[in-house]
């Protein structure tokens, strides 16, 4: 472990800002997902010219800086693996700016999302590419991991939704990209780069987005169906079909229990569901692409199909889908609920072959899996149910995770959707991406030379993440 | 000039795919903006390994190479400053595939953008971002430039409808960028860097396109005003009303002048009139957006205003916008409409101030231009109309130019919306991105270290392209 200057972080955070206690550095050793490792220090800047200081201290003494945002992360993206200095940009976190007659807003990158949303919520508008866990995530985070949610179906992910942004380099240059308009074609389309880096580029420090009215009118719809394969197939044809959902979510048989298992909604435990909605301005047009999804579920064999505009019953509705995160972790009381191959994309005609993929994988190497996701924009989750204590188990989901990757890859999918790449995923990454990692390698080393940002991961993470790092999971051995 | 090595250029694209002669260089000189310059030859690739060939012979013996489309760029993109060889990738237009089923196509570059929506028609789908001249322009151009149309309100620009593409880099190597799904966050959004590059990174040599449903029903409306302030004030109250227009054009008097005198359509000679289109599978959805459109219209002193879903009428009432640009040419037989400070973004609120400053600006500088564009996604365009053989003019477009492009920036626009910067462009563009010109140079270092492809343009391009390059007018000394 390098000596960190406390007296020069000090000094630019402020002491209220910095953390070197070993208890506190625990805490921020992990995210949400399986790995853990020690930082050198915590500190929380208040201001870009913080982080400027800081990433000059930084870069001169060739010290890690990883930012962290929620830590909701479920790839490990913000475990500092090479130590170093983490960044909490919680303590960056206003709103800056809501221009309703320009149609964008800044905000800084410690905002928590559903924090913005409550903001833009007074002016009848919303920002769409929220992820399940906007109650912690922030438009950091988002922005690192290109995170996006139940209605990138209709209006995209984070990516989209980013016109512009401040990015403080590695050698602590402040530098603006993008823009504040719709469309702009003046050269590189930076901003465009930095989202999906994961930290290792650039310390977004400012971010302007685009954002949307909130429609007048929405319907929720679902549909139950006794095959993984018929509702996966429903999934294909609603999107084949043209249909425009803001929202289109399987739910398989191991979901549904879980959920029934935690909350007394007295789900039907059929093998699989999907729950489908439309929004818009006019009624008139949200009835014809809830009518449409309804038909394409009849002809896949749904059953007890029930949609509704009422906000009480869409929210029942929605609930089991909303606390599944938490209801997998009740399935068995000797189960952990582990995020590991927790999501990839894959084309809308391979979602049902892929749902019973994940299925049969988990039934071949002995563990339960659980395929559920957000399905209209290709997105598939899935997360393995293990006794985290045994060591069998760990290696019986390292083999599974390399089969489902290997099918992802088979079918011309891709190694995640929205949750990014970090540490869990990156062996597929580098599988996937085998052809451009040369170029992946010469973009980091231009802007990063001395390897500071957030060292150790997409590209350069450990081969054996069991074993390179620490599990936040007490393994008997 | 550098020794071109013709046997070798023969052997890798076949002897009918080489061209030398002076007189066919001279017409590859030129694309649809003011400058020229010869380059050394031309070859027209019909695969991706002859283009892998060329790319290692140029970069080997440092020989500049600059890809080209259709030619219609405005801003002198494909102009070889340097010299060198133009790729012309109109030999690679195929469309590879169209998978209905996952809702992609895969084109070759130099695919025409109409031919690949003719292509899709048949299923019910079209390719959006499409721009005025998707007659000539190739999805590869519309890629280099992020191209976007009178659609790109509703639908967006390139960048948003590209999922992934092959590119060759200057080292000859061959990668896939991005994915062939819907979301992705797979790491470094390479592909979102190639689009707007203007082919100074990589040759793109296929791409992942999404398409979307046509809609079942078009709605199209004028309103005319008595001043342009009105209507840009319009403009701006529409786009902060949530209105989701599929089309919403501005065109000024000089516009509506010009195409009065080329065709016979009758239009009223007002201040201004702007043209909206709403588009939807409903009708009722489709009324909606129409109405309210009107009613901004209305209460902006919009007149004469009319709708109508009638395809004829709708053709007539579009025929004056679409016909624009060469009516520009004979709006003064002595006056040639010149591509210069040919298109901007300001934030919406700013577009009624935008469009009286570029008539503010002509009459202060002698000249005559016009102001029009899809103002709906903040895009403003603008023709100079000048006596190309007066040095004088071309002193005063100069000023123009500049004094145009300092408002732009003042109010947070940027400097081009969807044609690029080229060389036109630089100036400002330069300006506009200052503290991230390094960042713009390390990156282009990175990727191409022999400064071989598309050299001289944007943030290389020279200080003065009046003088820099030889225009395609005859100008008196």
């Amino acid at each position: 472990m390098k000596t960190i200057d406390e007296v020069r972080l000090r000094n630019i955070v402020g002491k209220n800002n910095l953390k070197t206690d070993p208890s506190d550095l625990y805490i921020y050793g992990s995210d949400s997902s399986v790995h853990h490792a020690m930082p050198w220090a915590v500190v929380k800047p208040e201001n870009t010219s913080q982080i400027q200081e800081l990433m000059k201290y930084a870069n001169e003494n060739k010290i890690p800086v990883i930012p962290r945002g929620g830590g909701s992360g479920m790839c490990g993206q913000t475990v500092p693996v090479n130590g170093g200095i983490i960044l909490d940009m919680k303590g960056m976190n206003r709103i800056l700016e809501i221009n309703l007659e320009d149609v964008y807003c800044r905000v800084e990158p410690g905002v928590v999302d559903d924090d913005l949303n409550l903001a833009l919520k007074q002016y009848g508008v919303f920002y769409p590419p929220t992820p399940a866990s906007s109650r912690i995530a922030t438009i950091g985070g988002e922005i690192a991991n290109n995170a996006s949610g139940v209605r990138s179906v209709k209006y995209g992910a984070t990516r989209d939704a980013v016109l512009g942004m401040k990015v403080v380099l590695p050698s602590g240059e402040l530098v603006s990209l993008g823009a504040h308009t719709r469309v702009e074609a003046s050269g590189y389309q930076l901003h465009k780069l930095i989202v999906g880096s994961e930290g290792t580029l650039g310390i977004v420090v400012e971010a302007t987005l685009s954002f949307v009215p909130i429609p007048e009118f929405r319907c929720m719809g679902i549909a139950n169906f006794d095959s993984l394969k018929d509702a996966g197939e429903a999934i294909g044809s609603i999107m084949a079909s043209g249909s425009n959902p803001s929202m289109l979510e399987l739910v398989d048989d191991v979901a549904i229990k879980a959920v029934n298992k935690t909350m007394d909604l007295g789900l039907k435990e059929v093998a699989a569901a999907l729950i489908f909605e439309a929004d818009g301005m006019v009624k008139e047009a949200v009835d014809y692409e809830i009518n449409k999804m309804r038909k394409i579920c009849e002809n896949h064999r749904g059953a007890d199909i029930y949609a509704s505009y009422d906000p009480k019953e869409r929210a029942k509705i929605f609930m089991g889908r909303k606390k599944l995160f938490p209801a997998l972790s009740k399935y068995d009381n000797n189960l952990a609920s582990t995020a590991l191959a927790d999501d990839m994309a894959v084309p809308y005609s391979k979602m049902a072959e892929m749902a019973g993929k994940i299925h049969e994988i988990a039934e071949k190497n002995g563990l339960i899996m659980t395929a559920y996701g957000h399905c209209g924009s290709g997105c598939m989750h899935t997360k393995i149910l293990m006794d985290t204590k045994r060591k069998d188990q760990w290696s019986s989901a390292k083999k599974a995770i390399t089969e489902v990757y290997e099918y992802v890859r088979s079918v011309n999918g891709t190694t995640s959707a929205e949750h990014g790449i970090g540490l869990s995923k990156a062996e597929s990454f580098k599988i996937e991406k085998s052809d451009s990692l040369n170029l992946l390698n010469t973009i980091k080393q231009a802007l990063d030379p001395n390897n500071i940002l957030n060292p150790g991961k997409l590209m350069q993470a450990p081969e054996n993440w069991v074993t390179a790092t620490n599990l936040r999971y007490c393994v008997n051995s």
